[in-house]
């Protein structure tokens, strides 16, 4: 996305002369309306209970607020109940890899977050509160997210790089006992599945046929490949940087080696042009680009997810020369892969049930009822709903609620 | 407060004689309406920009989002223009000194943070954000709160334990360039020394003629002393439990041992009672009782604050017997002490100018503005305005505003 970005500091040195100057803020949100809607923040808190008179006062807080108190130290669940706990999720970041913009801290990750939590509210529901953390060290996020989770229903982590990120979802998950849920992984790949759902029904095969080629072994790549082998893919192949991961490199990290022993049952070696050669899905998840001539190469019908942003691993109109299906991140074109498709009605209905943790099951029935919002009008340029389709997240939060109490992991 | 509390998990074992048997929740909401209005909790998260369409989206999120975090990157104090963190404060607590209910734990103490939040929002226009830790440990907390910061504009702490409080308070002043505001102390310190200015006015006094005595060596009682030392106080005594505190005192912990530096320049010994023959004022912030013959035995004209709730040190019936000003921390009594005339004011006034710390010039700047509000209403039973009172938070907000400015404190 670094492309696209305007640096007010440098510009404004360009223009001046006058080297760090700062651009006058009124400036800035005249370049650019980004910085006009970005003033101020995005979000507010809002009281849900009247505060009018004394006696509200003595209800909402003292005397009476004591007597709830009261009531949850005796009975902690009442806690859920009688405050907004249930309800709010943290988005928990240390700024680590941020979009496409890699380490920028956390203060510079704030506005994704408050994006984040208004997305929670606006298509899901659920309460959200930024929590942009000063530490990047694993134990100090795993002990400072432990010691916040009294006041929280969940935990969403964001744009903690690779493999930092697998360790500290583990851990919290170990910890705790409500739904923690990194969303760079997971989110992404509960929506990629939906499209590969609808791309294989609107192609008349099943998910056990294909062969998928995944460019990216970070957190998006490697959670894909794990729920593609969870919902049955014929086989699935990740290729990093170095090429396609596979038991014989000796260059693996400890995820990358998990990675090789439950992917590419075909033992391919080589280059992510090698593997995809024959494929019948390419999803792209790293920010590279892949010749045309790779492409050309998949199987006839082949489906092509190019998700990189701004910039897809192989443009749109390249894509649909070879590929049934193309889908990318970007709104601009038909398909668009989008997180917001998941997490907010993921969890929605994991709040709803007070679910312990979010399952793999309770991830492939989102993906199952995110694949069923299209329906009928499945088509090539329809494997997915719109972000703004009004079905969505109550079709997800449905199934999310109702998969968690199938798995075991429901409280009400 | 203990006294008024029900217990719902003894009472449904009273009742039905099934011992630990939770009382159904409906059945609580219409035992008590503080229950019913607690249900859900009492506060949500609400965008501020809209999000109808792929163009909104474009700008709140990515890819328009990623070129406010780059600017924010480039030139870090961006961070208070483009996103909440500059108008929303962290209540945080450890929930071990709640209300009066004491060590009670952090999902217990969540309404009372929850309460103080939207009485922020209420009162003086701040997002708040609840944030109840599951650590007690100083050093856990302070490091919690430092790592926390880059997400917030101040730090409301609230209901922790004495004397851990004064050390957590005074490392994250060290440690941050935000407001931090243990309000326990400081809050009720403002209100207290606007209550006292104002009953000296309405009585003819000066500030310095007057000896007070403060029962309570908690986080109150040494805030308060603090703060009428700076307001000139002719003399304060601060009695705790075992009586005066003064420096010939043999067990005194490292915080009381400063109270004795700078208080009792008389070098009174002995009981509470003791002191308050002929004592100009008493201020309760003990939770114990004192006897009518002691209240008695203080000089003409005397002012009582006792702000033990519910039940005051001192009956308002009683004190009214000897005493020229009587308030209490009861809203059904005239003269109500009660820290929401000053929290959500002091923290909007340091937030609007973005001050660095709030510093004591701010908080006397709080309490002269807090007692102006009363104008030429003044009366006995009027030291003091009502919390809703329309004109108590702007004018704190602006006092404390110009003080942050007067001190070198604001950064715009």
């Amino acid at each position: 996305m670094a492309a696209e970005i305007v640096n007010p500091r440098s510009e404004s040195a360009d223009h001046t002369g006058q080297e760090g100057g700062a651009k006058p803020l009124d400036s800035l949100d005249s370049i650019d309306p980004a910085f006009a809607l970005h003033r101020g923040g995005k979000m507010a808190v809002q009281a849900t209970v009247p505060i009018r008179n004394k006696d509200d006062l003595s209800l909402a807080y003292t005397p009476g607020v004591a007597r709830v108190c009261t009531a949850i130290a005796e009975q902690p669940d009442l806690v859920n109940d009688y405050t907004w706990k249930s309800s709010v999720v943290a988005v928990v970041t240390d700024g680590t890899a941020v979009l496409g913009l890699g380490d920028i801290g956390p203060e510079a990750s704030l506005p994704v977050m408050e994006g984040k939590a208004i997305l929670f509210k606006q298509f899901g529901g659920v309460d959200a509160v930024p929590i942009a953390l000063a530490c990047t060290d694993v134990d100090e996020i795993v002990e400072t997210v432990v010691r916040l989770a009294p006041s929280f229903g969940g935990v969403n982590l964001e744009d903690i790089s690779a493999p930092r990120c697998f360790e500290i979802e583990r851990r919290l998950q170990e910890a705790l006992d409500i739904p923690i849920f990194h969303d760079d992984q997971h989110g992404t790949a509960v929506v990629t599945l939906a499209a590969l759902r609808n791309s294989a029904r609107l192609s008349g095969r099943a998910i056990g046929e294909l062969r998928a080629v995944i460019s990216g072994a970070g957190a998006a790549g490697v959670a894909i490949a794990k729920m593609l082998v969870e919902a049955g893919i014929g086989d699935v192949a990740v290729s990093d940087r170095k090429g396609v991961v596979s038991a014989d490199r000796d260059d693996l990290t400890d995820v990358k080696r998990e990675l090789a022993s439950f992917t590419n049952k075909a033992g391919l070696t080589g280059s992510l042009e090698d593997a995809l050669a024959g494929a019948d899905v390419f999803i792209g998840v790293s920010g590279g680009t892949v010749a045309e001539d790779a492409v050309a190469s998949m199987a006839e019908g082949a489906f092509v997810f190019a998700m990189a942003n701004p910039n897809p691993e192989v443009h749109p109109d390249v894509a649909h020369k070879y590929a049934a299906v193309v889908a990318t991140g970007r709104s601009d074109f038909p398909n668009q892969i989008n997180n917001v498709l998941a997490f907010p009605g993921i969890f929605a209905g994991a709040l709803q049930v007070r679910a312990s943790r979010i399952t793999e099951g309770m991830k492939i029935a989102a993906a199952e009822a995110l694949a069923g919002v299209v329906g009928d009008d499945l088509a090539a340029d329809y494997v997915i709903p719109s972000p703004f389709d009004e079905r969505v997240a109550p079709a997800v939060t449905a199934a999310v609620a109702a998969a968690a109490r199938a798995e075991g992991v429901a409280r009400r």
